[in-house]
């Protein structure tokens, strides 16, 4: 049977007969086990993860499930897939910190085919790297072998985060008015977004031969501190336990994900209201500025397409705004809210 | 740019500026809508899905994920994609019941290149169908369209469900005694185990050429009722609603899926218990038999690989097992708890 699935729910007793399938597994329940909260049930639920909530006087449940992209691609052909773990686990956290939860737990799903042991250990090791580092659990995941769908080597990564907030605590966005600040935080790269674009810009990560994309990735460039690939592999920056001891203090929170900051900034405005936004406000890192060059690219393409260094918006009381910004290391003030609708730039 | 995410989270406003995608979250989001619980916060939480918990005392948050693997590959070849969104619900929800959850919501990814917008909605529109049938939400979701990774029309389809049970009510095999009654439900088809297997037998779903493929799949055999590709295409069934009423009486539920009977049923009992389990209780639908036969192969292996007629099983203390088996249309006794471990057949 070429099709095996392999499941590492974190107390799960194999359902598979390979010996080594189950040393994997039991491998993977390991590095669960390593990010275990108390709320984690153990040694029940061979078909699901158990997390027992606790206390709450008006619990919300928070729920985002993402990909990391082709940015899978750029990875194989370094053979550096830890870090995939780490953007997976932090892009669905910051998506459920928008709402300001705490993350709780974390599934992962592995879909490909032949991919090795090794890298499969590398990856759940990752994501349980970044559950620890974020403080939720990794309550289950799925590994499943199709080589009739994916190439040799291919897979992609996908994952589900659950978060609680208190009901009065929810972050939606209704209480922003006019003249409140925007505050960004640096992002570390590109994060999850714009690496089809990439690939083509540096024709890597298409399947070729791989000894000349590494080399490519290999190369550095003036401004680049590291190589190619090792900046395109940096990974998505958690933004969680900096934003925690803050977040009743902020009014909206945009995650700066596909759309970049004109089409996700808005998302979280109330109708009416628009964000200005001070581009000079920020250094623009020289990654961006390397690929738009290299590419040609228009620059509202750029800013449409990549975070171009600001990971994450938070929206905050003009009179608040000091007081939160000096909490948050590297937070700048990059614009403000405005009647209208939308990004202007200025 | 070749790579575009579509949230369809329920209340997401877009961050895509094409306007085709636009009017496919906006489907999504409408099937999204058919499907809420009163639970659901809506207009809220556009990078994720909110859900207000209600009154537990001591709630258990259960979690799955899961793919329908390779059965993707024969849907496709017969344009049929609405059935593979039950699949991915149903076997999800099938998954927690287990330990007695009932199921809250649901969250789906879609990985492709090239799956038509049509084909997108009909796998959205099955998720949706099979949540409002479970009474459970949809409460978000991703598609991610990524040329480089997946083959043109080629997709993998994984989803993530969320349900609760109070503590007290877990449902962990620990009571489960010698002399108990296993009690099974008849599956619909092979639910989403053993496609490889099968694929191999009827040399259908590799990408060959696909009329022939069609006409491979549309043929008729001597005991199905319908055709081929129709009976491989049956939908997981789902049980929830069927065990709802009996669960305070179920001490162990297992279900059916890789691994088979011999691979899932020892994991819900006790150390020192085993099963005897009666083969001869149920006639193996003639599904089975027929890729038994074509495919040579051993009994052993069938019985590890595909579910043979039977999707769950109930672990009953003799005195309850005729209430419950009463009260499940086309339940079964299939065996008893014995010392010893594993599964012993007779």
């Amino acid at each position: 049977m070429s099709q095996e699935k392999q499941s590492h729910d974190a107390y799960a007793s194999a359902g598979v007969d390979i010996a080594a399938a189950e040393r994997l597994i039991s491998r993977f329940a390991d590095l669960a086990r390593g990010t275990r909260r108390p709320e984690v049930i153990a040694d029940v639920g061979p078909f699901s993860g158990l997390f027992r909530l606790g206390a709450y006087r008006d619990p919300v449940l928070v729920a985002s499930t993402d990909s990391v992209g082709t940015k899978v691609k750029l990875a194989a052909v370094l053979g550096r897939y830890e870090g995939l773990g780490h953007d997976l686990v932090n892009h669905c956290v910051n998506d459920i910190l928008t709402a300001g939860a705490e993350p709780l737990f974390f599934l992962d799903y592995i879909g490909g085919s032949g991919v090795t042991d090794e890298a499969k250990l590398a990856l759940v090791g990752g994501v349980a790297a970044a559950c620890r580092e974020a403080g939720c659990a990794l309550l289950g995941g799925e590994t499943a072998d199709m080589p009739g769908l994916y190439a040799t080597g291919d897979f992609d990564l996908v994952g589900f985060v659950l978060g609680v907030v208190e009901r009065e605590a929810v972050i939606d966005g209704s209480r922003i008015r006019e003249g409140d600040v925007l505050l960004g935080l640096p992002s570390d790269g590109l994060h999850t977004n714009g690496y089809s674009l990439v690939r083509k810009v540096f024709d890597v990560g298409f399947d070729g031969d791989t000894e000349e994309e590494r080399e490519r990735l290999n190369r550095t460039y003036p401004g680049l501190d590291v190589s190619l690939g090792e900046a395109l592999l940096a990974s998505h920056r958690c933004y969680y336990r900096d934003l925690k001891p803050v977040l009743p203090q902020l009014r909206g929170i945009a995650h700066i994900t596909g759309g970049g900051i004109p089409g996700n900034v808005p998302r979280v405005l109330p109708k009416g209201l628009g964000a200005r936004i001070d581009k000079s406000a920020w250094e623009t890192p020289p990654l961006f500025r390397l690929i738009q060059e290299r590419g040609n690219i228009a620059e509202e393409e750029m800013y449409r397409t990549f975070n171009m260094g600001i990971g994450i918006v938070l929206a905050v009381a003009a009179a608040d705004a000091e007081a939160v910004r000096s909490q948050l290391p590297g937070a700048l003030v990059v614009g403000e809210v405005v009647r209208g609708k939308g990004v202007v730039w200025g």
